[in-house]
């Protein structure tokens, strides 16, 4: 039986899942390892503060009490953010130690970095939990799909933005009154920008995409759009259309480079992503040999998250029984062009308020026409004051062709003002 | 670069499937593994028949020239059956072989003499492709939420008949009819038993379920019922119940053992299971901390399950690399007691034909009320004769409580028929 020693940043929602796994499954743990694991020593800011979790660990505020410690084998990050988290991770691999870490913040901007300084020690870095939480998204990309190449992968990898557009869907709420239920709940933070403008998706999704096409994707890469504009309204015509609206994390391997997007897309109910509700996610694979693939469950919180890191441990502590940790550290054997949003290729939904006269639809169709933008389907609804509504969901089109034909709708007389203009994600 | 050399057993679906794989993701296989492999050998039975997939191999019809060469590394087993299988896998392995199957089959009756044999001789044996096709289940269970405690697994592991009871559901159409035009379309085989009777899929749960509760179970131990006596009117009751009717394969561990099931189920609408159709496999998991979790995907033909060898043969090869081959071999720590279907306790749907007569449900409810059988739900129906059609869902009871209300209902003279008796699984 071996004695793995490890030791933990961060004591927080993560950190204490960590502790109550250990503790709770040790049984199991150790005969699935043949190893009994301690955690000896934790890092936490304020030695004061009351924890909800305890065991046969020492609390420090001092981090190179642990990283220094010559008997601790494996570092577990949980702390979250860039730095100090780089600079820890970084110094515990330079001292020999394997690392596991749930950051997608840095893993996003620093993820090559950390994974090459992996290598140079010969020591494991995992991070299963930076991505949908419990969900082996990570494990399935680098080993059990390792026989594909990946065309597309969809997450609903933020789940405040899908509770809060789910609730929207089922409720007919507006967005503002659901963010606040949200932030009361504890779904959404008092500052809710990350999750809500998509950037907390893009992290992720930079993660998955790296991993997926074997080229280095970083935060900076991906386009983000975010659902603050999505309304009571755009959810109920996106009903009308056999679809729902739902926050999705695109990337796709295309023959003119990666595709890699975050924004709200109009997505029909028959594509296995669009069931996905409340705060679970989910992650959608086309592999060339595996065909469609879906991954769903729990993607935050404090047990499913502390899952993907245990589990992460275990995996890390088996390698160091059969010395061979290190095996699988960075995987960007490529570098792939990214391509830019000018060539998404994408329909659209474009819902404006016109004058309801004549001739007004067929001016419109007209100054589509000229930018060689047609249309799949039209919803049409008289308002008052002699207004009305129009829903037009263009065929697959170009962002230039997109906003060419904007720009002459615009300047028409008679449209009185554009709603809202969101994608399409097609089966 | 290492060169890695394979003998493939067998070139039906899923060999060919590993050869097209092999080749056509050549560059991603050899950069995601630091190795060229290479197809030495392939076994067949016919040296004559014309093969859809070629290669830099020999064809040959003696399993010794294969089991027996020492240049080749990795057997891959996918000629099915029980036997010559098992014997060539265990020669194998004492040549020093590692093996990749796919045979569901053999792993449900031997998995433990086989993964015995592998610890044995210090090599891997992997199978992923044996339970749900290219879904990575197996290494689900084994390595990504191995920090769990799985309390219970519910899958959707037979492509036949989840398309035949999707087929009855959208088409309402009869179970006779649909299984005919399955098996013109190449979903089912010619003699249809082994899917429609649930044996292939109580084979793959006896897989699952050991690698979930660590626990041994074969083929023998699974409660098996089929979906042959499902009916169109069965479907439209159930969808009325707000629920539809799948095959499942249903794993539980509770405090008296595990409960291990395989039969048709009305199952809710709201489950993550009830969307998934037509030959599409799902496995559902509940773990102790991760939560609910569901894998979807091809559970069959000749790429998907190609994806779960090649991946696979992945694997073998990076523990080659690293020197760390047998690993995670047998990994049934415990003995659990299993609970017979006597100690089951579901609700139950029951379709009967009663006279349409004055005190028959007051009479019924009696007789079901001394067996101490209540109801969640009812359905009534007039019929033509003056004859009713009635739906009784139970609330939770023991299969003998249900078998003692039956035997008096039985003897009821006012009741006709009963037509169906279908396990409810709840959320």
């Amino acid at each position: 039986m071996n004695e793995i020693y490890i030791g933990i940043l961060g004591l927080g929602t993560v950190g204490s899942g960590v502790v109550q796994i250990l503790t709770s499954n040790a049984e199991d743990i150790t005969n699935r390892t043949n190893s009994h694991i301690h955690v000896k020593k934790v890092l936490v800011r304020n030695l004061q503060t009351p924890r909800s979790v305890s065991g046969d660990f020492t609390l420090t505020d001092q981090p190179d009490d642990i990283l220094q410690d010559p008997d601790i084998d494996i570092i577990i990050e949980v702390m979250g953010g860039i730095e100090p988290a780089r600079t820890y991770i970084l110094e515990a691999l330079r001292h020999g130690k394997n690392v596991v870490t749930a950051n997608k913040d840095l893993l996003a901007l620093h993820g090559h970095e950390l994974l090459d300084a992996a290598k140079a020690a010969g020591k494991d870095l995992y991070f299963e939990a930076s991505v949908a939480g419990g969900i082996p998204i990570i494990a399935a990309l680098k080993q059990s799909l390792a026989a594909n190449k990946i065309s597309t992968v969809i997450g609903i990898i933020n789940g405040t933005t899908n509770y809060i557009l789910t609730a929207m869907t089922e409720q007919g709420r507006n967005y503002e009154e659901v963010l606040k239920e949200a932030q009361s709940l504890g779904y959404a933070e008092a500052d809710p920008t990350s999750d809500v403008e998509g950037l907390d998706a893009a992290r992720k999704l930079a993660i998955l995409s790296s991993i997926a096409f074997n080229s280095r994707v970083t935060i900076n890469d991906v386009y983000v759009d975010g659902i603050s504009r999505i309304t009571a309204e755009d959810i109920a015509y996106a009903k009308e259309l056999d679809s729902c609206i739902k926050l999705l994390a695109i990337a796709k391997h295309q023959d003119d480079g990666l595709e890699i997007r975050v924004h709200p897309a109009i997505l029909p109910k028959s594509h296995p992503l669009a069931s996905v509700s409340g705060v679970f996610n989910a992650v959608y694979i086309v592999g060339d040999a595996v065909g469609e693939t879906m991954f769903f469950g729990r993607g935050a919180g404090s047990l499913p998250t502390g899952s993907a890191v245990v589990s992460d441990i275990m995996q890390v502590v088996r390698n160091m029984e059969t010395q061979s940790t290190s095996a699988i550290n960075c995987t960007c054997y490529y570098d792939l062009p990214l391509k830019k949003s000018d060539d998404f290729h994408t329909s659209f939904y474009i819902r404006m308020r016109v004058k309801d006269e004549p001739r007004v639809l067929a001016t419109l169709a007209l100054l589509f026409a000229e930018a060689n933008v047609s249309f799949a389907t039209i919803i049409q609804k008289q308002k008052a004051n002699q207004e009305a509504e129009l829903v037009l969901v263009t065929h697959p089109i170009y962002e230039s062709q997109l906003r060419e034909a904007l720009d002459s709708v615009k300047a028409y007389s008679k449209v009185l003002s554009i709603h809202n203009v969101i994608r399409f994600e097609a089966n």
